[in-house]
C-alpha cells in the first residue's frame, strides 16, 4: 500500500522502456484537491527536474508527481529542462491538471538526456490504471541500484500516512539523499506542509549517509489531501507530526539498510559535543570515514579510526572541538576508551549491526547517524554501474 | 641515499620488534649543528610524538628524528607521552643531544601503547650504525602499508636537498597525510626553516588524497646543516626554495602512486572558479569522492559524478559556487561537457592514468590535486589491518 495507504490516492508503475528490464516511470496522485511541500537535494548542480519542479511550487500546489528511473536528467542543459517541463505538461494534460499542479523527479545516470518519447508513451500507459493498489509497482519503478523497494505506512487517530523512497548510493546528506513521496489523508492548509516536512526530515533523511555523496536530484515531496475527513486539533496535529516522522523514519532506515554493498549496519552516536552542530559534524565525519567503514567490513572494533575521524570533522571553516583526554568510547556497549586512556579489551563486533558510542565530554551537543560498512560489493557496484 | 643525500646527514633503520618482520625504527641526525622545522598534522587528536615534538620544537632547533613505524602511539592518553619523552630523552643520551633536540614521529595503529622496552632496545642498536649510507634503510623502516620506500634528492648550485617519506593510507590534507623528513646542506638561520618549508608543503603534500583522511601522527621535517658550505644569496634562497618544492613533489608523487589499492593515478585540474580556495575545495570534493574514485577503477569516465561531486563542495559553510550552464569537462583531452551541455563523446580513460579538468567559468580561481581509484584492494588492505 505504502505511498497509496492514505486516502484519496493513487499510484502507478510501468515499464516504459527507460532502463533495459524494469519497470521505471512512477505517478502519484491525489484524487481530491491536496496540498503539498517538498525539500530538495542543496547540490549546486540541480537537475533539470529539481529545477523545473520547484518553480511548478513556487506557483501551485501539487496534485501529482512523475518519477522516472535510468535517466536523472541532470547535466543535460537547457533540453533537459525542457524534456522535464514537457513531461510535467503531457502529465498534466492525462490528469486534468496544469503543468504547474505536477510534480517531476528523475533518477539514474547524470549527463544522458531524457527519452522523452518513451516517458511520454510511458504515461499514456500509466495514467488510465492509477489505482489505490498501485503502491508497490510505483515504489518499484523509482528503484536504481536498491535492491528492494522502501515503504511505509502508519495509521493514527483516524488518519494515515505513507510513503514510499529509493536510495542506495548517494546517499548523504544535505537532504540530497533519495527521493521520497510521502501521503498522507490527514487535512493541511496550503503552506503549512512545509513545516511539518523539515523537522521530520532532518531527523530521517538528513542523518543517514553510505557513501557521503550528494545527488543532483534528490527530494522528499508531502501531499497532503484531508481525504480522511478528521477534525483537527492541537493534539492531531501533534499525532500527525509523530506519524510523518515515524514514516521517515523508517523508509530512512530501509534506505541505509540497502545501502549499496551493506553488509553492516552500524548506529553512531555523539554526545558531549560543544553544542548539536558539532556533534552533527563529528557524527558525520566518521560515519562517511573509509577507514572507519572498511574496519566496519572487517568487523574490526578498530577505535582508534573512529577517533581519529573524530578529530577532523570540517565545522564551520575549522575543525569541531576534540580534546583526546576527555573522550570515552565504545562499541556495542563495551568501552574501548575511557576519558582519553585506552582499555585492552576488544568488543565483540562480529554480528551485522555495530552502535558506536562516542562521548566527547565537552558539553552537552548530540547528534547520531545511521551509516554502513564500505565492502567490495560497494566497489564493485559503483565501478560497473554503467556498463 | 634520499635523506642522506645532503652533506652531514646520517641514518639508520633497524628491527626493533615493534612490528612483526620488518624494519620499525629509523634516525635520522645532522652530524653538524642544524636548524629544522616542521608542519604537523591539523587533526584535533593528536598523538602523544606530536603533542612532544612540538613542545621540543618550542625550545630547541631540532638535531635528529627519531621515527618508528607499528604503533602511532595516538590515543594512548598521558602514558602515551611519556613513552615520546623518554624515547627523546633515550635517542638524546645516546646521540649526545638534549631530548629537546630530538623529535620523534610515529606512524602504525592507533591505541595501542608504544612497546618503550623494544623502542630503547632499537635505539641502542640503531644509534651506533648511523651512517651516510643509511637511507635506505632509515626509508624502509618507516614504512607501515606502503608498498615501497618513497625518496628524493635535488642537488642545485653547490648544495642539496634529500628526503624520505611513508604514507600509503590515510593520505589527505590538510597536512595529516604520512610522515616525511628532507634534509639539506643549504645554510638557513634559526626561524628560517618554516617560511621555506610552508609554501613547498602546500602545494605537494597538502594537494594530494588517498583516501580523504586525515591522521593523528602526520608531520614533514626539515633539518638544514649549512654542510654544503655555499655562500647565500638571493638567487641562492630562490634556487633552495625549487629544489625543496621538487623533492616535496617528488615525494607527494610517490606517495600517491603507492596508495593503498591504487590502480589508477588521476590530475583533478580545476580552473574558472570564484576564486583558488573555492577551486581547491572543488578540487578536494572531486578527489575524494568515493563515486568518482569507483568510476575510475571501473576505468569509466562516469563524468556526471564529478559534476556532481563539484556542486557539493563544502566552502565556508555552505558550498563552492558552481554554475551548471558555464561548467565545462574534459577526461584526457577529450570534452564530455561544453558549457552545460553533454557532448556525446566517450574519452579514452582506459590505461593507469586520468586527467579530469573542470573549467567552472566563473572567474580565475584554480586548484590541482591529485589522487587515486578506491579500489577492491583498498577495501581488502583496511578490512584486514590489524589482524
Amino acid at each position: 500500500m505504502s505511498v497509496t495507504a492514505a486516502k484519496g490516492f493513487a499510484a502507478v508503475g510501468v515499464r516504459a522502456g527507460i532502463r533495459k528490464r524494469a519497470k521505471d516511470l512512477a505517478v502519484v496522485r491525489s484524487t481530491v484537491p491536496a496540498v503539498g511541500a517538498a525539500m530538495w537535494t542543496v547540490n549546486q548542480v540541480l537537475a533539470a527536474p529539481v529545477v523545473v519542479s520547484k518553480q511548478h511550487l513556487a506557483v501551485a500546489e501539487p496534485q501529482a508527481i512523475v518519477i522516472n528511473s535510468g535517466v536523472a536528467n541532470a547535466a543535460t542543459g537547457e533540453r533537459g529542462e525542457l524534456d522535464a517541463l514537457a513531461t510535467a505538461a503531457e502529465a498534466g494534460r492525462l490528469l486534468d491538471l496544469f503543468a504547474e499542479e505536477v510534480l517531476v523527479l528523475s533518477t539514474g545516470v547524470i549527463g544522458t538526456l531524457l527519452p522523452l518519447e518513451k516517458v511520454v508513451g510511458g504515461l499514456r500507459h500509466a495514467v488510465p490504471a492509477l489505482s489505490a493498489e498501485g503502491g508497490l509497482d510505483a515504489a518499484e519503478a523509482i528503484l536504481t541500484t536498491d535492491t528492494r523497494t522502501k515503504e511505509a505506512a502508519v495509521s493514527l487517530d483516524g488518519f494515515t500516512v505513507g510513503g514510499m523512497a529509493k536510495g542506495s548510493g548517494m546517499i548523504h546528506p544535505k537532504l540530497a539523499t533519495m527521493l521520497a513521496v510521502v501521503t498522507t489523508d490527514y487535512p493541511l492548509e496550503p503552506g503549512e506542509a512545509i513545516g511539518f516536512l523539515r523537522p521530520a526530515v532532518d531527523r530521517s533523511f538528513n542523518s543517514i549517509t553510505v557513501d557521503g555523496e550528494c545527488s543532483t536530484n534528490d527530494a522528499v515531496c508531502l501531499l497532503a489531501n484531508g481525504a480522511s475527513g478528521i477534525e483537527r486539533t492541537p493534539a492531531s496535529d501533534t499525532a500527525f507530526a509523530v506519524a510523518l516522522g515515524r514514516v521517515c523514519d523508517e523508509l530512512a532506515e530501509q534506505i541505509v539498510a540497502d545501502g549499496e554493498g551493506a553488509t553492516v549496519l552500524a548506529e553512531i552516536e555523539v554526545t558531549g559535543a560543544v553544542d548539536g552542530p558539532q556533534a552533527r559534524a563529528i557524527a558525520a565525519r566518521i560515519a562517511t570515514s573509509p577507514l572507519v567503514k572498511t574496519a566496519l567490513f572487517g568487523h574490526d572494533a578498530n577505535w582508534g579510526r573512529v577517533l581519529a575521524a573524530a578529530g577532523s570533522a570540517p565545522h564551520n571553516g575549522g575543525f569541531a572541538a576534540v580534546d583526546a583526554s576527555r573522550v570515552t568510547l565504545s562499541y556495542n556497549g563495551t568501552m574501548v576508551l575511557e576519558r582519553g586512556a585506552p582499555l585492552l579489551v576488544e568488543p565483540d563486533v562480529s554480528n551485522g549491526t555495530c552502535r558506536i558510542e562516542l562521548e566527547l565530554g565537552l558539553g552537552s551537543g548530540a547528534a547520531s547517524y545511521l551509516t554502513t560498512d564500505l565492502s567490495y560489493d560497494y566497489v564493485r557496484i559503483n565501478a560497473d554501474y554503467r556498463t
